[in-house]
């Protein structure tokens, strides 16, 4: 790497930490808990507000469903919960679906799982950043044109953040989601004080009607219900990457990350619940599309239901009102970094198993996985770019590969459970084992139904989409996966091992008589081959005559041998004689020697060696060819090698030898 | 090359070519006057109009200067032609401005002509190509909108042609060259016959009037005259294209480019004469500026002269309107064609003389200078693009360049003929030499003059872009040069040579025990270093530990050395190794084999080697070492090498040993 490009690496992305610091960045349960959960607790944000707007597609008289409707999704996130916190037990090296599904269920649906994942990390990445710009420009409306340009802004900001490492996420992280928690818990609170002292708040939409999209009900109004109860179903995502993250807790890591998973269960709960009973207290009116409302005031314009009992409860542009939308804009934001902690978590351990190129599981200087990261920021841009940054259409899109992911994970640990109970013979563990296994199928029951619910109402709103990427992740896993071990199969020695070579037939490439040309000849002679020949292309015939002068005059001692080239080409004639060259003996090689001079800057790069280039592209091709290459370092190569030396300074790499 | 970008290429530039076939791609007088004249024969299109916009600047009245200004143009222009047809005897092998400034004013004044005459060259498709669009687009206003887009794909269907060869162009461009003599030939011959018959054609604009931008007398007054005469030397720009071509004609070479050089004289001579007396005779008015115009009716919107010409002399919408108006057009874009000819000669000239990197002195598969051509057309729809494909803002930057390159040859024509004087005794011989070292001393004198009135007049307008890009391009390649020249000295051997290395020690890079290297560990036996082991950098225990199982396992008669990484890294430890063994002797030198298996396709490659690839380009950078690839060809592989066989099918490369 250059000067030019390292500095600026470094500026952004500190200095590379060695492997042994890796116990450094593990996470205590306060850091973790902002660092793998602001997705679950970001979504309080969202969750109640798309409810009430599924239901007013019926109507305000539907409103009086909420409160089932939310108290479905409560019982579901205590049992994804208490199902995860198995998982976290049974799991300590990181019990992410894909594992779990590959440990239990095999390669095909531990595969499904990780196209599944891998599309929701995406998606939650557009989508919190989105709702989070949203949030933004409803308390200042002059940013609306730049929506897509902040958004894509916050994903590369996000990007860097974790390419520097996972501890100082932590740090960072840690302000907005506490901030958002204690802001979101005190609006409650003094809302509830309100109420009791006999001074109710009232939403600025209390007075708005709401029409009826079409008549509801009978079957019609179950499927609104339900509808209703799949958008709240958002409030679940992101429950399963405490499971994921498990190896980077600090000890003892599984109780630690259970214990943070209760955590995050009862705090999400408990915002929920306050949440939606306050927008049902201060009668908050939203509609899905404006044309429902009925006698709004001219000029008005739909606030987040976040927004709307902020203002209610502190009063418009109170502090209280500002610091609620600051917090809930910064989570939902980092929100989007839960999915910069997973996704290349499992991008690296497909890389391994081989299902992603192996880039993927090579981790970068600060300890991280890059590549991992550098992919999900520029899918998630693309995603916002294509959206035009709207949290509403992207919405759709969301939470289906959740529940593919949370059923093949809670199966898969049903699976666990029967497999330990067959080999364990004492009474009293498989007792605990049975209420484990209990809880896990009964959270793969459930999210198996939900994931229905999901599928069948979200269709047709363009979940569609996501119906059709899954496959294709998976399609593309499988390919490389088969290509990897058709390679493996391949490159696999047979038991007698390799046929030594009988002879060696070395070929110098040479132009003109230089020092490159005089070295590699050296070179060529000090690994004393069967033949030794040096071979030209006479492509102009004054330089070749001068070649064949010079090498007379310094009487080397190797023939030269001079191909013609119809062509004018330089690659064909040399590939011709070698391939002949090879005819001679079957266990015959060809060693090819090319004189190479190495230049410091890349611009120099494109004044020379070129020709060799476009050679040895070719010759890798030609069976039983080792081509040698002899480079000759120039003034400006060495300057450049001192400044890698420079750069490679505090290395401490020593030999063992065994 | 794939299948995949082969077959489209074949399809476009038709087989390639051999070097025996040049012979036939020489070119007859009748094809070579359309390849090489097209530029000053299609400049008549725009020279009188130039010259009338000029003049009108001073009003109506100044018209009647227009004759003396075309005279000085008509003198000039012969007195450049007989100039130029000296150069055609004296340098039968092209005797470009570079080629004669090089052989007889030195390097630094080539070098500056070889600066004028590339930027020149772009300038001269772009100035063609916009002026041919906007004739087209004179007739069609519809296509308005479109003129950068028509300009830049006009220039790529050019490169196309060309980069198909040079005898397909003549072919192609002698029916617009022919075309567009006949046809304005035609129209004068018409107009004067029906001035003869007392039916006077009279321009459209006859009856508008012009306003002097500025009352023009005394020295302001020599100024217009002076501007509208530099404007007209447009008619002069690409003369030199003949006698830089001479190698492509027929022989004898130089009697038939000096004739072809004749020819286009009279004929320029002839239309320009033509064009300017039939636009004096009609009354033609034009005004470089619409707010001049006095008394147009409402909408009136200026023609071209030509098309006024045509009109008023055929008839608007006659049959003879539109053939002059298509074959002006035609011309007008192919004159850029000119600069397709020269411009890749002149820079595959530079690249042979290390002024140019030395790519563009290869030649591409039709015999033609592929880089050169695609060179010119990029840097030509640059030039389009940021001038909006205006003819009148690209031609202010226009001339310069050609009368810097005239005013060098003929200087250096002036300086052979001396010496060639010098060396002669006979008499006749002298007398002939110095009648030609007179013509060419009259053409210096009188470029050098018109170069000084050209730059005077034209600097404020546009040219000072000229003036700046110029010397940029000389000092790219003067830096060139001097690079490339370092080089060659740094890499000139000493006398003694180089000396024979006393130690070669092996090292052969392994991940795992796979056949590429067993293979590479075979190979490295074969060549009998001074020491052998094998090297591996322990960034996964697990695949550590099982390499040395497998290791034990085969009994692999190579020890096995593990290098620690404390940052993943493979690159560093192993450089850290090799520097190591480095010092183990000022004469040793490492050899590293690299295992490396070849996969068929681009995509395949992604997979693969990504960490061998990060090594070798560090490795080259090390003094001593050789890096050795030991290619090991997967079945995609074969594949790849069995489609490039057949492509090399129709070779006959025969080795020639001595």
């Amino acid at each position: 790497m250059t000067t030019l490009t390292r500095l600026p690496k470094r500026l952004m992305l500190g200095h590379p930490l060695q492997t042994s610091m890796m116990g450094d960045t593990l996470l205590p349960k306060k850091l973790a808990l902002p660092v793998f959960c602001s997705d679950p607790l970001s979504s309080n944000a969202y969750a109640t507000e798309e409810i009430l707007l599924m239901l007013s597609l019926g109507g305000l008289a539907l409103l009086s469903m909420t409160p089932w409707v939310a108290a479905a999704v409560v019982t579901l996130l205590v049992i994804v919960v208490l199902s995860y916190r198995q998982t976290c037990y049974a799991y300590p090296d990181g019990g992410g679906a894909y594992a779990v599904s590959r440990e239990n269920l095999g390669r095909t649906a531990a595969l499904v799982a990780a196209s599944a994942l891998m599309v929701d990390y995406v998606l939650t990445v557009a989508v919190s950043v989105a709702a989070g710009v949203a949030n933004v420009v409803a308390a200042f409306p002059a940013l609306a044109p730049h929506v897509v340009l902040m958004s894509a802004g916050l994903v590369v900001a996000l990007a860097v953040v974790n390419l520097r490492g996972v501890k100082e996420s932590g740090t960072v992280f840690a302000v907005p989601t506490y901030g958002f928690v204690l802001c979101v818990l005190a609006m409650t609170g003094f809302g509830i004080w309100r109420f009791l002292g006999g001074d109710a708040p009232v939403a600025e939409s209390a007075t708005i009607g709401i029409r009826a999209e079409q008549s509801v009900a009978g079957l019609l109004l179950v499927a609104v219900v339900l509808r209703a109860f799949a958008s709240g179903c958002t409030a679940l995502t992101g429950v399963e990457a405490v499971s994921n993250g498990v190896p980077n807790f600090k000890q003892p890591k599984s109780r630690n990350a259970a214990a943070t998973l209760g955590i995050m269960g009862v705090l999400t709960i408990g915002m929920f619940v306050g949440i939606t009973a306050l927008a049902l207290a201060t009668h908050v009116h939203v509609a899905a599309d404006a044309a429902q409302l009925v006698g709004a005031p001219a000029g008005y314009s739909q606030r987040t239901v976040i927004a709307q009992l902020a203002a209610a409860v502190f009063g418009n542009d109170s502090a209280g009102f500002y610091a609620v939308q600051a917090f809930t804009a910064a989570i939902l934001v980092l929100a989007a970094n839960t999915a910069f902690n997973g996704f290349p978590i499992l991008a690296s351990i497909l890389g391994e198993d081989g299902f992603l190129p192996r880039q993927f599981a090579r981790r970068g200087d600060r300890l991280v996985f890059s590549n991992g990261i550098v992919i999900l920021a520029l899918l998630a841009v693309a995603l916002i770019w294509a959206f035009d940054a709207s949290p509403t259409r992207l919405i759709q899109l969301y939470i289906i590969g959740v529940f593919v992911s949370f059923t093949l994970s809670q199966a898969g640990m049903v699976r666990h459970w029967r497999t330990l109970i067959r080999l364990t013979d004492r009474a009293s563990e498989i007792g605990r084992m049975r209420r484990a296994q209990g809880i896990n199928a009964l959270g793969a029951a459930t999210t198996a139904l939900v994931l229905v619910i999901v599928l069948v109402t979200k269709f047709t709103h363009g979940a569609w989409l996501v119906v059709i990427a899954m496959p294709l992740v998976y399609a593309l896993m499988t390919g490389i996966g088969r290509h990897y071990q058709a390679v493996r199969d391949e490159l696999r020695p047979g038991p007698a091992g390799v046929l030594l070579p009988s002879r060696i037939h070395a070929v110098v490439l040479v132009s003109t008589v230089n020092t490159p040309a005089l070295r590699a000849i050296a070179y060529a002679r000090a690994t004393r081959p069967t033949t030794l020949t040096a071979v030209t292309v006479r492509t102009n015939v004054h330089e070749t005559d001068q070649l064949g002068r010079d090498w007379l005059d310094r009487d080397i001692p190797v023939p030269l041998t001079i191909l013609d080239s119809s062509f004018r080409d330089v690659t064909r004639p040399v590939i011709e004689h070698i391939r002949h060259l090879r005819t001679q003996g079957p266990r015959d090689v060809v060693a090819v020697f090319v004189p190479e001079y190495v230049v410091g800057h890349w611009w120099e790069q494109l004044l020379h060696n070129q020709t060799a280039l476009r050679l040895k592209a070719r010759l890798i091709f030609l069976p039983g060819v080792m081509v040698t290459n002899v480079p000759y370092q120039l003034g400006s190569a060495a300057a450049a090698e001192h400044r890698h030396q420079e750069e490679g300074a505090a290395t401490d790499a020593g030999p063992v030898t065994r």
